[in-house]
């Protein structure tokens, strides 16, 4: 059913459906338009439908969508109907927005181990979770099943953590750091730069004040 | 010069590219090819020559870019010629992990003022600001000229800050609450979903184990 040629930003617009229509399911609603959804999160009905659409037919006309199927579809595609483990390095204030974000639990994604380098912060307990000292990343993220690591260290350190959770035998990085990282090309390799998102903002205002 | 058919992804690779030639201009270097930008940046030397070619002819054949020019060119590009002024809104982990978030600065972004509902946050220095009462919004950030405000309170408090924000005269919206805001088509709003971001990971993780 998944085909490579998929773009980027339906990927992202089904994981905001897919919130949006966990939203409907808590409140009880059974059936829903593509109308709907599009109203829900500010994009076309044309856009909902033509997302839906690249991973074949969902909707029965005139009816609209199975609220609770439709989302477990979604989930399925976007790799989510089993949990990820994920590891956090680097307990900073981003790392700790991570550990407390709540979007994280609801979507399936459970946080099984923290590490930082800073002897104050070895031993802390986050969260339920014990500090632990980056040292042990290779011991500790195979025993706890960790597929994910998020690195939230100083761009000066966040190479050699990339390496040392490939040698634990991670399959994704999520990096928040500033720095463009070398990992093999097996590696899943996301970054999240949060500057880049205030510079698009940027460029839109500059093209609409010229 | 500036068009409206320049791709997001174009948009956030030039701040990508930029902040690498920055990197380079301190390391005084003086000229660069495309291909040097590629690999310091991980896309193809292919990739970069088609985004700069949206902006026109900058480099010189077998002798590449100019460092200083070409990241000048592309500053102005991204409207961040000048300076912009931003307003916190909340200031939980997330709101402290943006408020010393080095990146912000080297590129030009200053906060000017920080809101919070907390009473017992209100009065604190942050980062030399003093965090404001979010009744004072509408008051102080057309003092402080501020353009941009950055909303990190939580998903049920949000809308009431982006109304408040719209009405303060602010141009553009960086959201990191994970809901739909409504705002007026003249606002420019953005979107930072931490979730989707690992959505997109385990998505091409799944395609991979598939």
């Amino acid at each position: 059913m998944k085909t490579l040629k998929i773009p980027e930003a339906t990927i992202m617009r089904l994981s905001v459906y897919s919130r949006y229509l966990s939203e409907m399911d808590r409140k009880g609603i059974i059936t829903i338009s593509s109308g709907d959804i599009a109203e829900g999160v500010g994009v076309s009905p044309a856009q909902v439908r033509k997302d839906l659409a690249y991973f074949g037919e969902f909707g029965i006309r005139g009816v609209g969508y199975n609220v609770k199927d439709l989302n477990r579809t979604i989930l399925k595609i976007l790799g989510l109907s089993e949990g990820w483990n994920i590891a956090l390095v680097g307990i900073g204030n981003l790392g700790l927005a991570l550990s407390t974000y709540r979007g994280f639990k609801d979507r399936g994604f459970t946080i099984t181990c923290i590490f930082d380098n800073n002897p104050e912060k070895v031993g802390m307990i986050v969260n339920g979770i014990e500090v632990m000292h980056i040292d042990r990343i290779e011991e500790i993220i195979p025993q706890r099943k960790t597929q994910i690591g998020a690195i939230t260290v100083p761009a000066s350190a966040a190479q050699d953590v990339a390496d040392k959770l490939v040698r634990a035998g991670i399959k994704a990085i999520l990096n928040f750091a500033p720095v463009v990282l070398n990992v093999p090309p097996e590696i899943e390799l996301r970054n999240v730069d949060l500057s880049v998102n205030l510079e698009v903002l940027t460029f839109n205002l500059g093209g609409r004040m010229a």
